[in-house]
C-alpha cells in the first residue's frame, strides 16, 4: 500500500530509520562494555521491542506495571520497572513475579523498602530491587552521600532483595553541547559508582549499576562499573534530541501524515487536520535554540521544508506557517487543499501516545501496521 | 465501591458538578433563544452526551468523523462536523448521511464547496454546509466582507447544499475579565449577522447561524439571529476556564486521582504517580495570571490544598511542589508515602483525551465507568 492510501492523521514509523537508531545504540552501548536495556515506554509497542531485541538486547525497562504485564505476555523476561513502586502496586508485582516474569523494581524510600521486605517474605517470592540515585537533581532519588541509602539497602538486603543501585540524568535533555552532555555522563556514572561503592563498604551487596538516558549513553566514553544502560527515545529520536545534538533531523523515525484542509493566504498559513490531539501538546523545543513550534513539516516523501513548522495547534487543527514570521504567499499553491505533509514531533514518546498504532513504511510503501497500547 | 479502591492514575468525573455545569449551559442558551449543540470531542462519551440530552440538548458538535460516527451509533442523529471537510472525507460523509444521520460539514473554500458539490450530486445524496466565518482571525474562515464568502455561498446553494454560516471566537480562550468577554461574543455574533446577511442579500439561503465557545457562550446577552450556540469545555470546566473566569475551581468535574510514591523534602517536593502521561502535555495556565503548572492539587475528597499545584511532570511522575516556590518541610508528612491527592487539569479535552474511561464519582463513591474512544 502507498502511503497516500492511509487515512490522516497517521502515525508514521520508518523502519529503516528505526533500524539504523536501534543499530546506533545497541553498538554504542556494546562498545562501553554494558547490557542495554532499551525502555520500553517510547514505543509501547512489541514489534519494536522485538527489533531491539533482534538487534542484541535482552532484557527492557517499563514505565508502567500495564508495560511489563504486557511485554511479559509477548515473551518478554526481564524487565525493570524504573518508577518508584507505589506500597499499593507490590502486589500486582509480586503476581508478575509469580508468572514467570525476571520483573525488578525502583526504590527510594525506607517505607517502600520495608514494606516490600514485609511483602516479599509474606509472598514467599524474591523481587530484586535497585535503590534509585538522584545524579543531577532533577526529581527522585536518594543523593550520593545521604546516609538514607545504606539504610534503605540494608533493609532490603536483609530481606535478600537488594540487586544494586539506579539513577536516570534526565537534566542531560537541558543541554546542548558534546562537553556538557559527555561532563553529564561522567556525573551520572560517578553518582552510582559512588553509590555502589558505599553499599559495598557498608557490607552489602551491589550486583546491578544501571544508569541512562539517550543523551547521556550516546555521549558517555567509558562506563567501566556500570553494568546497565537504559534508554529510550532513541529508538525513533526526536526534534528535542535533534535539538540537544545527539542525532539529526534526518534520523528521526516517527512523523504524523496530515492532509491540508485550508488556506489563510493572507496570513501565510497552511491549516492540516493534525492539530494537538495527533501531536500532543509537547513543546519541549520552545527552550531550545530553534523552537519548532508544534513540529517541523516535510514533503510527504520525508524531506524537511526548509523553515516551516507547525506554529499553533488546537484540537485538531495544525497551524503551518514559516518559523521566522514571514508570509509566502506561494505557500497555498505548494500545498493546496487535499495535498500531505509529514511533521516530525517535539517529543516521540507523548506524539506516539496520542495513536493506537504505527503505519510501519519504507520509503512511500506502508509495509505493516504494529498496534500500541497505552493507559495503566 | 470507594474512590480509595481505585488504581492511580484514574480520571475522576464528578456528576453532580458536571450535573450543574450542563444545566447552567442549557439554561443559558435557553434564555438566548438559541439551541444548544454541545461539542463531544470535549468527552467523546456518550453517557455525556446523553446526560446533555437529558437537560435539553437535541444535537451535537464533533471534531472528527469517528466521532460523528460513533455518536451516531449511539442513537444521535443530528450532528455537525465542526473542522473544515478535507476532499478525501467526503465519501465518509456522504456514506454517513446514507446511514441516516443527519451530519451538516463545515467549508471555508471554494475548491471544497465544489468536490461536494459534485459528490452530492454523483452520490445523490444532500448535505448540509455551512460556511465557516472568521470572527477573530486565530484560525480558519472566511473574513466577513470577503467575496470569497458569495462565491462559496453560490456553488453550495446551485447544489442544493447551502445551510447557513458558523463561526468559533477560539481568541476568547485569551481573555479574562467580563467586558472583553462579552465584547468577544458580541464580535462573534456579529460576524455571523453580517455575513448571514451578506448571504441573504445575494439571494442565497442561510437558515442556520452558528456561534461557539464556552467563554463567549457564557458571556453573550443577546443572540438574537443566532439559531444555535456550540460549547464543549463547560461539560467538565478546567483551570484554564476558571483564569478566563467563566467558572470557579469548584465546578471543575473532572480530576486525576493519584499516588504519593516519593519525596523531596530537602527541595519541598512530592512526587506523585500521574506525569503528563495522565494531565497531558497542555501548559493553558502558563499564559494567564495564576500558572497552574500542570493541575491544581486537591484532597482525595475534592478540596484545593491551596498553593499547591504539579509543578513539573515527566511522563509518569509529577512533581508536587507550592506554586511560590518555598519549601514546606511538613509536606513530606502531610502527604506520606501511599497518600493520594486529586489533581484539577488545565485543559479537560487534553486531560481526559489520556485515558480510556471516566470513573464517575459521587462524594467519595464511585459510582459507574464510563468508556471514552480517541483516534480518529
Amino acid at each position: 500500500m502507498h502511503l497516500d492510501a492511509l487515512e490522516t492523521p497517521a502515525l508514521l514509523l520508518d523502519r529503516p530509520r528505526m533500524a539504523a537508531n536501534i543499530a546506533r545504540m545497541q553498538g554504542q552501548v556494546d562498545r562501553l562494555g554494558c547490557r542495554l536495556r532499551p525502555h520500553a515506554k517510547t514505543s509501547k509497542c512489541l514489534p519494536v521491542v522485538q527489533a531491539q531485541f533482534a538487534a542484541g538486547a535482552q532484557s527492557i525497562t517499563v514505565s508502567t506495571l500495564k508495560e511489563a504485564a504486557r511485554f511479559h505476555a509477548g515473551g518478554i523476561r526481564d524487565i525493570l520497572y524504573a518508577v518508584a513502586l507505589a506500597p499499593g502496586r507490590i502486589g500486582q508485582a509480586l503476581a508478575l513475579r509469580a508468572q514467570g516474569c525476571e520483573l525488578s523494581v525502583v526504590v527510594d524510600s525506607l517505607a517502600v523498602a520495608d514494606a516490600l521486605a514485609v511483602a516479599c517474605a509474606e509472598a514467599g517470592t524474591p523481587m530484586p530491587v535497585l535503590v534509585e540515585i538522584d545524579s543531577d537533581g532533577h526529581r527522585s532519588g536518594v543523593r550520593p552521600g545521604d546516609p538514607l541509602l545504606v539504610a534503605i539497602g540494608r533493609r532490603l538486603a536483609e530481606a535478600g532483595l537488594l540487586a544494586g543501585v539506579m539513577t536516570h540524568a534526565g537534566s542531560s535533555y537541558d543541554l546542548d553541547t558534546p562537553e556538557a552532555l559527555a561532563a553529564m555522563a561522567v556525573q551520572e556514572r560517578d553518582a552510582v559508582l559512588r553509590c555502589a561503592r558505599t553499599l559495598r563498604e557498608a557490607g552489602l551487596p551491589c550486583e546491578r549499576v544501571s544508569v541512562g538516558s539517550t543523551p547521556t549513553a550516546l555521549s558517555a566514553t567509558d562506563l567501566r562499573g556500570v553494568t546497565e544502560v537504559r534508554a529510550g527515545v532513541y529508538v525513533f529520536f526526536d526534534l528535542v534530541m535533534a535539538g540537544i545534538g545527539v542525532c539529526s533531523v534526518e534520523d528521526i523515525a516517527l512523523s504524523v501524515l496530515a492532509t491540508v484542509i485550508g488556506h489563510r493566504a493572507d496570513r501565510g498559513w497552511v491549516i492540516v487536520d493534525a492539530g494537538w490531539m495527533a501531536m500532543s501538546r509537547d513543546r519541549g523545543t520552545a527552550s531550545q535554540r530553534v523552537d519548532q513550534g508544534y513540529g517541523l513539516v516535510c514533503e510527504p516523501e520525508g524531506q524537511p521544508m526548509p523553515g516551516l513548522i507547525m506554529r499553533a495547534a488546537n484540537q485538531e487543527h495544525g497551524i503551518i506557517a514559516r518559523r521566522d514570521g514571514s508570509c509566502l504567499p506561494e505557500l497555498a499553491q505548494q500545498l493546496p487543499i487535499g495535498s500531505r505533509v509529514r511533521i516530525l514531533p517535539n517529543h516521540a514518546c507523548a506524539t506516539a501516545a496520542q495513536f493506537d498504532a504505527y503505519h510501519v513504511i519504507e520509503d512511500a510503501a506502508v509495509v505493516d501496521r504494529w498496534p500500541r497500547f497505552g493507559g495503566w
